[in-house]
């Protein structure tokens, strides 16, 4: 497996694009995206676990059950959720325009939308935007990047990754974007995730694949424990690499979702680490659960541990705080047992072992805290299950741009 | 039920204390409290849900089972928790330091610690300090002031109350004392609640109004979402008021509940005021949930959410924010019958009504947000069940104190 460039547009047959259509009233940045299949892929998709959803996950869920898609119509600076039946109306609308304007059917469109919740979507921005939107479909590095910047809202850095491998002799190239900074958590994050590749492979393969990616990559970040209304995860399979069919089970299947992962596991980190004013990357490992699920609850309970947070953001190594949130996760453990490891690229350093403080140099411990990316590693010392979850550090601009800004 | 002034001395009977021992070292602020009985006391008490449970909590659990108190002997500065055996010696000889000095059994001693976790409790510091400690007993309003100040961490305000009802012909008082400002969450907060009443009550209807009080008052704040190793609730009743026993089931167990609920609500939003950085109290009521306890489990999730709270910070009238938050607590609900309005002493504001939102008037919203009490009403339009949460903004003082500071 390689990275390669090109995100979304990475794989063969597949064009994006991105405008301002005028949703972002108060800038010129881009606000529209589409990514489209030159021929219709097979499609799988994951939306959000919140009981409120947005209009657009709503009708994305429908024209997904067919489970082929030609495009994905996205827009930033509003979310279209707890708009009612106008809500309903335009996000159904914008399914209509693009497939209208792409001489595609609209089941075949997945709509997202991202951005303040309870304002009515500005439909007739929309519909002037669609003709220049679809004009500025483009292959390649460009067109990926034009529709990328047109779902970011307050990311700062840019979350794409595009891998190839190869599979029965065939190069098969797997490509995404995500945006995604704010009111992210587990199940999942404020995210929408596009990914596309053009192997063969069958539906049931493709969703196997890409829930076991999501359930290890993007449902282990954690930013401020809020699940956001219209989370969207959407990946579309054009075949057209010309490899033979991987079918579930099979030892291509396994090439293939472990690349699926990787990709998924990168634009997560890379969705932490661009955490709401965050300044560092915050990964923690626990190790010695019973099992990986309950290894994988006590490290996002520590990942998303405001006091934990806050301590990597004043490079304190204050393992207290970890052993306080393990200690009210939830699943039962030895603290008797239990170590604490900070680490990072200066270096690492035991806090707790056994159930006991370990004397540390503080000048150690902040050099090591004082990285940008940060691991907290705790060993439970009992069964085999491990797991890792990722964050970042709470700092006063997350208070800034949440206290300041509608979002 | 009137209030009155001298917090845990109020009751007949108990005297307070608190001195500087050296456990602060960077400070001469007091670090050591007492709260002492005249006579033996029946006592009842809760303690942290947290798995990782602090030696205080550990030693003071086994203490109270016998039911009786003379006296609670808690630090500030330091929480004796991850401290292993040695915390556990240390925690056992601080009860047994101060029986000594008051000529009392050291299992009629409960023990309490607040402060850094995973540092040894220098127990020397309190050898020292038990005889001017137990000299600095006094009754009335000095006593308990000195006390109070004992306990406090990164508190700003003091938390405390007194009231006095009339039982049979008896005037009874009920007193008591908090600190918490950080670390809180439901089950229970960082928080030390000491509670004094000379009622004469059976042991059974002290523990059944104490656990109805906490699961209304103490329980249904949250600061930030972590649940601290150390919470301690204890109550004290020496009969000293005279009155004929109050047993549970009585009319009498009523009016003494409903008083002591009073008394803990008072003390639990005096510390959500309090919360570490806060600048404004959030009263969050959901009603028209199916019962009592879904109305809280929601009222609790719109009161921890992150975002809500910097938006209140913000004076931000996002009531997307509170329907995200709604929506990921976990129970159903008709988003369609769902209604959020905003109040202050200046004003209301309803923000959304039936499913969609209201035009309202953003300079009016900001007027209201600005004050230093904010009530979130949320109707669900469904069922009779309604509950009250509080919690207060998410500011840059809360980064600030939690960055810069190991606590």
């Amino acid at each position: 497996m390689k990275e390669i460039t090109g995100g979304v547009c990475a794989p063969k047959g597949f064009k994006a694009g991105g405008i301002w259509c005028g949703i972002k009233a108060g800038s010129k940045k881009r606000d529209l995206a589409l990514i489209y299949s030159e021929k219709s892929s097979d499609a799988a998709a994951m939306f959000t676990a919140n009981r409120v959803k947005a209009a657009s996950v709503l009708v994305s869920q429908e024209h997904l059950a067919g489970g082929k898609l030609r495009a994905i119509i996205a827009n930033s600076g509003n979310a279209n959720a707890c708009t009612g039946q106008a809500g309903l109306d335009a996000a159904r609308r914008m399914a209509e325009l693009a497939a209208a304007e792409l001489k595609t059917n609209p089941k075949e469109v997945a709509v997202a939308s991202t951005g303040v919740i309870g304002v009515p979507l500005p439909i007739a921005a929309i519909e002037s935007g669609v003709k220049p939107l679809v004009n500025s479909l483009h292959s390649g590095e460009e067109g990926h990047a034009a529709a990328l910047e047109a779902i970011m809202t307050t990311d700062i850095r840019k979350k794409e990754i595009a891998v190839e491998i190869e599979i029965g002799g065939s190069r098969i190239a797997i490509g995404g974007m995500t945006k995604g900074s704010g009111m992210m958590h587990p199940n999942m994050a404020t995210m929408l995730c596009f990914l596309t590749t053009d192997a063969a492979i069958s539906p049931d393969a493709l969703d196997k694949s890409l829930r076991l990616a999501v359930q290890r990559s993007f449902h282990r970040i954690t930013i401020d424990g809020d699940t956001s209304t219209n989370d969207t995860v959407i990946i579309m399979a054009n075949g057209e690499a010309g490899n033979p069919p991987i079918t579930a089970g099979s030892a291509a299947c396994e090439i293939f979702a472990a690349a699926l992962e990787k990709c998924c596991i990168a634009l997560a980190r890379q969705m932490a680490r661009d955490g709401e004013g965050a300044t560092k990357l915050l990964t923690v490992t626990v190790k010695g659960a019973a099992d990986e699920k309950t290894a994988e609850v006590m490290a996002r309970t520590v990942a998303g541990s405001s006091l934990v947070k806050a301590a990597c953001f004043g490079a304190d190594a204050n393992y207290g705080r970890v052993l306080c949130a393990l200690g009210y996760a939830g699943p039962d453990f030895n603290l008797e047992k239990t170590g604490v490891v900070f680490k990072s690229r200066a270096g690492e350093i035991e806090l707790f072992k056994n159930g006991m403080p370990v004397l540390f140099s503080e000048e150690n411990a902040k050099r090591i805290l004082s990285e940008e990316e940060i691991e907290i590693v705790a060993d439970l010392g009992g069964g085999p299950g491990t797991s890792t979850a990722w964050g970042c550090d709470l700092t006063y601009d997350y208070v800034k741009i949440n206290g300041d800004y509608r979002s």
